[in-house]
């Protein structure tokens, strides 16, 4: 390796080691469960400080390459694959069993913008607890109970009155399957839908886990874009006629990272393409009560005559998150295949969470919270939109949800800038991680949700200083 | 079709007009989501009864061949493969999602002897209320916070704690990962470990979802027997040179459904053989504490120095079922993995499940509760043992678990009694079912853990009266 040239910006000293060490990996000097030299003996090999070295194995360990045994060394871990292949502009493809948005909120944080979640202190956690008591009193052996694999019958009906009064969808309480989380959901989905080498529809940025586990499923993703104004519906067809996807996952009301919501007029037709091309339309829907002013346009799944949506609602975020509970509604036969697929997984979600969730869902409690925590949220929106007006970055305001999707100048590495943050106790999620394509390395995402409005202000402030920075 | 000839025992009428349409379907004379003849014009083409078409479409309904739709009639479902291939007598695989298991266990009976649970009344429900009580006062905001993906610190660190004094493994908490049930265990790690053609060596019989799920994976399964004596160690080590498996499923502890324990001296060579053919042991153990007389012997977990086993630790089955908790502790790197696949599965375990598992299973009152509920398991077991004592069917007297595994004579088809018992309301698991080869057609497993004494005794009596009227 050359002699190691500083270059705080774009080429910092430990990414250096991090790719020597790489490089070494990949050209077969070092197998799998090989040592690597200590942290001295490199040190001096590529003169380097011995923190340098540190860093760049404490990465490579982060990312994976390596394990540490016994307080002995690192070793390299086995299974270690190559990049992504990129087969073609608009299709990537990757084997990686990563989660790089886990990992990145696994990492305490003093300014928490990393996640998109609401800050406990906003949650009505007295009153929930007077519900849970209220179960065990209506429910006396919930606790040696399983429920069924489909779900609680009781919570089913409940959901199932509700879609019709509030969205106005025909559905029979056999038509929901009651799961652990929206992530099971999209899990179970893909088990069933995906094969090696099928192609996913995925929106351009998009929820990355999503990505990650259609990809393990080995398919590959072809992303559309999302804007302001919906998608190009054109360009959909297009892509389905030559790709001929399974499935486009979507997030279109209050989109996960950008705040978009499409428009009514493109819901119906993109139904109709979907039926046209054989492509199921997954519409995971987990902030439509997230909304400022007025109620967002109705569901895909309410356009929806043939079976082509699967509508995924979860409401998790402000309804007791700890409880994990979702829905998700579609027809037969997939929902036959469903439940088959959610008996494998774990046979049934936990019969005390869905009887918990059903009495509290059911209390006008709710509803009030709802309308402050709308409130709360709007808040805590235009504060952290206060404090980015003084930058010149761009971004759109969303009209529900709990992110900013933001645009940095190009002179501003987001990568430098996301580590310059870490140092400082500030998290965010770099657009990279959130793109199909591994690019908008401009674009960051920030939860206004989590923090609250000190922390806001304060990290804001820490956050722009930093990138000020890193400006000329 | 020629003309149906009635043969009750071997091949019913009803079987063979379901017979007929699959072979109609598999000609391709049918299509996914074609209708099928109405019951009426079937039953007058084939000269049977309508009762005994409609028998055949509600099984063909059962088995997902055939749907059913807005009451206007059945549909055949799409996606339907063909038997499973049999490559090898040692080898079976299969790409079918299914779950038989579930299916059996999924139809509400008076007796109910097919789900290895225990009956809720014998749990201690009104004193898991007051824990959850006591939760809430500790943990106010318990229901807004998500755990952490690997889950509470507080809990691992309880349960390493319980491993150190009761089994002496050593364990710190960051070896083991929380999950949702040993089920989302057993599938987190066949995602990590298995990729089609890998192998997988199973007991035989063995736990039908475990299979299953292999399968889903495109794995191949290899049988090795379980007897009283536990295993052939020379025929598992011919079996590991021969087909490198990547992994032995295990259930060594009362195993289910057999109720056999692998004794102490061939678990250490065990796991030495592991090593040697570097085959994981996945060693699921969720009947430990179920035991009549004396403790078993420790989990292979504690003889293993490098890391060749995967315990996973359920406590599912009788510290409130409902709560679905369970313990997976294994060695980086593969715990690294894990956390992984268990951030993609649905990021971590509901905090307030594993909060109310914490407290409880802390209290005194578990030891006491676990004392009673052995006692009243062994007299559910001896009241099932003394109706079967007058059949002259074989079994072997388990030192605990929750099940019999009992051999009926030949002449006698389990599947039929299986029907005539369905329609006595009474349920059971034929031991096909739990074959990885599809065999052992004379084994029966009766659960002994759900129904109540009278039950149990009404339930085996009416049992083996329909099995009467199957002999000479």
């Amino acid at each position: 390796m050359k002699k190691a040239v500083e270059d705080q910006q774009t080429h910092p000293l430990f990414r250096q080691v991090y790719e020597y060490i790489i490089n070494r990996m990949e050209r077969g000097e070092w197998n799998a469960h090989d040592k690597l030299p200590s942290i001295r003996l490199l040190a001096e090999e590529v003169k380097v400080h011995r923190l340098t070295v540190f860093k760049a194995y404490k990465q490579l360990k982060e990312d994976g390459k390596v394990y540490v045994r016994d307080k002995s060394g690192y070793y390299v871990s086995p299974g270690n694959m190559l990049s992504p292949d990129f087969e073609d502009n608009a299709i990537v493809s990757s084997y990686l069993l990563t989660n790089p948005l886990s990992d990145i909120q696994r990492v305490p944080a003093k300014y928490q913008f990393s996640q998109a979640l609401i800050d406990p202190n906003l949650l009505p956690n007295l009153y929930l607890s007077d519900y849970v008591k209220k179960v065990f009193d209506l429910y006396p052996k919930v606790m040696g109970t399983y429920s069924t694999v489909q779900g609680d019958e009781e919570l089913r009906e409940t959901l199932s009155r509700h879609f019709k009064e509030h969205h106005r969808l025909q559905l029979s309480p056999e038509e929901l399957l009651i799961t652990s989380g929206a992530q099971q959901a999209i899990n179970l989905i893909a088990k069933i839908v995906l094969g090696p080498m099928d192609t996913v529809l995925v929106e351009r940025p998009t929820y990355s886990v999503a990505m990650d586990i259609f990809r393990r499923e080995g398919a590959r993703l072809v992303p559309i874009e999302i804007t302001p104004e919906g998608y190009d519906l054109e360009e959909i067809e297009a892509l389905m006629a030559k790709h001929k996807p399974r499935m486009f996952y979507m997030n279109p009301t209050h989109h996960n990272p950008t705040g978009y919501t499409v428009p009514v007029r493109q819901r119906k037709l993109l139904v109709e393409l979907a039926e046209r091309y054989r492509c199921l339309l997954v519409e995971d829907d987990p902030f439509r009560d997230m909304y400022f002013d007025e109620e967002p346009p109705p569901p895909f799944f309410a356009y929806d005559t043939e079976g082509w949506v699967i509508y995924i609602s979860s409401f998790s975020k402000y309804v007791a998150p700890g409880l994990r509970i979702c829905a998700v509604a579609c027809r037969y036969p997939f929902m036959d295949r469903l439940i088959t697929a959610k008996s494998l997984a774990d046979n049934g979600t936990p019969l005390l969470n869905q009887k918990i969730f059903l009495h509290y869902y059911t209390s006008p409690r709710l509803q009030q919270h709802l309308v402050k925590l709308r409130i709360a949220l709007q808040v805590h929106k235009e504060i952290m939109e206060e404090e980015l007006a003084a930058t010149g970055w761009e971004w759109k305001a969303p009209q529900g949800g709990l992110n900013l999707w933001v645009k940095l100048p190009e002179e501003i590495s987001v990568e430098v800038l996301f580590r310059l943050c870490a140092q400082q106790s500030i998290a965010f999620v770099p657009g990279e991680i959130l793109d199909p394509l591994g690019e908008m390395k401009s674009w960051i995402r920030l939860s206004y949700s989590f923090a609250n409005e000190g922390q806001l202000r304060e990290g804001m402030r820490l956050l722009r200083a930093a990138a000020g920075s890193l400006q000329s």
